[in-house]
């Protein structure tokens, strides 16, 4: 199997690094004089951690990697993963580049952070085969990638996508519906602009924020996201008890971020069946044993080392 | 040492369970039927964990542990930790009634999770010796504890908060001012508002959201906070440089909740400032093996059992 990388920065390289580490041969494509110094240098981090992930089953042999040019690279590609620089007018120059070079067949992922799909691939010869692969730094490591298909992406593309990310050891969210900033950054956001807000405001250090996030619910998104949270905060007396009496909570001023969604019986509703689709097959104590026999194991190998 | 654990719910019990690991005796008060039945049941998901985390020095001898009366229980203690209902009548009443009771050399520290301490001591007869100390569930695992005193509390008690709270293994963070939800829940608010809002709008699911976050920066977060996550992101070229190019990004719609602060050039160099002293001695390169190591560690380590 052979990918194209598109752009050799740390999100290019970090793609380059988890693609060839699983064996797949890799074609790097970035003009830029440095370029190749810094790829091998993810490469070396990656080959530092990531062989430590599978002691067990052990990682394939690797594949080859090369700089090379667009033509060359896109030859026989089984995946096109585009990583330029977050402007619209780079990225499309980009894929009606490609797509002069035929490649008629093969799928392109973006790795934007943010750009809705459909934005990227306006204009597009080939829309159906073009979506939103977006993965966290550090690439090689981090398991999630956000799936994003515009509504034109056809649906071979998303199961394509999905299948290779699998393939090489993340886990895929693949998105019903677009959305600016897909999940995850729009979560970072948020709290991003938050702590700006304590700086500012004088309220807290960068670092106070920072001890107060790792020490704290940063240990437990390790392991479960805000809505586990919630629902064992709930304990066994249910969710949607629980969050019938946020709303005075949710109004009352504790973030500077003031936008706030009714806590209807609907959403009071929808969340709680979700939330039971998710771990309803679990109890509440079987939750806490789970959290807590993580945290035991996170925070006995965290190595806060010269950072307190 | 003895403390006086004042409501013995999910964080008094917590409280009381991380006291007596720590070699206290604790004194509860609750008058609930059923409070000694989930004290005891706190009590031991700590003994279960807690001793993991000590392996190579070891845990001091349990302290002793009784549900009494508030005068019995307030009798020789060395703190009185309060973790009543989130209802202001409910604990100022409290504080009057251990007053009564004289106790006048005790510091009163109040779990409290978002009311600020000035509003909590009003009418208090020695307000010097009052502020919040805020932990996070589970309490006997979970390092934070957010001190943070009102205008009145003496330094002396912010000092023996602090050394109490380290000493029974926690990371205590003093505030220099009060704010309402203190620093870890005003973040933890912006994303809880965020989450619901994609729910809401029906761009993601509990689940999604719970995967999207424990995937990507949960994991980093168990590491570091936003501020160092975005010193590496700017890389060696410098966080002012990063940051400055922020701006716009910030005014896009990522996100619901748009109150947001400008990147003006003071702000910009406040962060800066601040990033330097908590980080300056790390370079970037240090800071991602640092980073690599912990997540290697921890995806080594975590389980998600049952819930992918």
């Amino acid at each position: 199997m052979k990918a194209a990388i598109i752009g050799g920065g740390v999100i290019g390289g970090g793609w380059a690094a988890r693609f060839i580490l699983n064996g797949w041969d890799v074609a790097i494509v970035d003009p830029a004089p440095d370029a190749a110094r810094k790829v091998e240098a993810i490469l070396e981090s990656a080959r530092r951690c990531l062989p430590r992930l599978y002691e067990k089953t052990g990682l394939p042999a690797e594949g080859r990697f090369i700089f090379t040019s667009l033509a060359e690279a896109l030859q026989d590609a089984d995946w096109i993963q585009e990583s330029l620089p977050e402007k619209l007018e780079i990225k499309r120059a980009m894929y009606a580049e490609i797509e002069k070079h035929g490649a008629k067949d093969t799928v392109i992922g973006s790795s934007t952070s943010y750009l809705a799909p459909s934005l990227l691939q306006e204009g597009r010869k080939y829309p159906e085969r073009f979506l939103v692969t977006h993965p966290f730094n550090p690439v090689y490591l981090l398991p999630l990638v956000e799936v994003v298909p515009s509504p034109h992406t056809k649906p071979a593309a998303i199961d394509l996508a999905t299948c290779i990310m699998t393939k090489i050891g993340m886990k895929p969210l693949a998105m019903k519906r677009e959305i600016d900033g897909f999940i995850a950054n729009r979560l970072q956001e948020a709290i991003w602009r938050e702590a700006l807000w304590m700086v500012k405001d004088g309220f807290a250090t960068t670092k106070e924020v920072d001890d107060a996030v790792r020490y704290s619910f940063g240990l437990r998104y390790a392991i479960m996201g805000p809505f586990d949270t919630c629902r064992m905060a709930g304990g066994e007396g249910g969710f949607a008890h629980f969050l019938s009496q946020f709303g005075p909570y949710l109004e009352a001023p504790f973030s500077k971020l003031m936008d706030v969604p009714t806590l209807d019986d609907a959403l009071v509703k929808t969340i709680s069946d979700q939330s039971d689709a998710q771990s309803g097959h679990l109890t509440i104590h079987e939750m806490e044993r789970i959290r807590d026999d993580n945290l035991v194991a996170i925070l006995k190998v965290v190595n806060f080392m010269g950072k307190d």
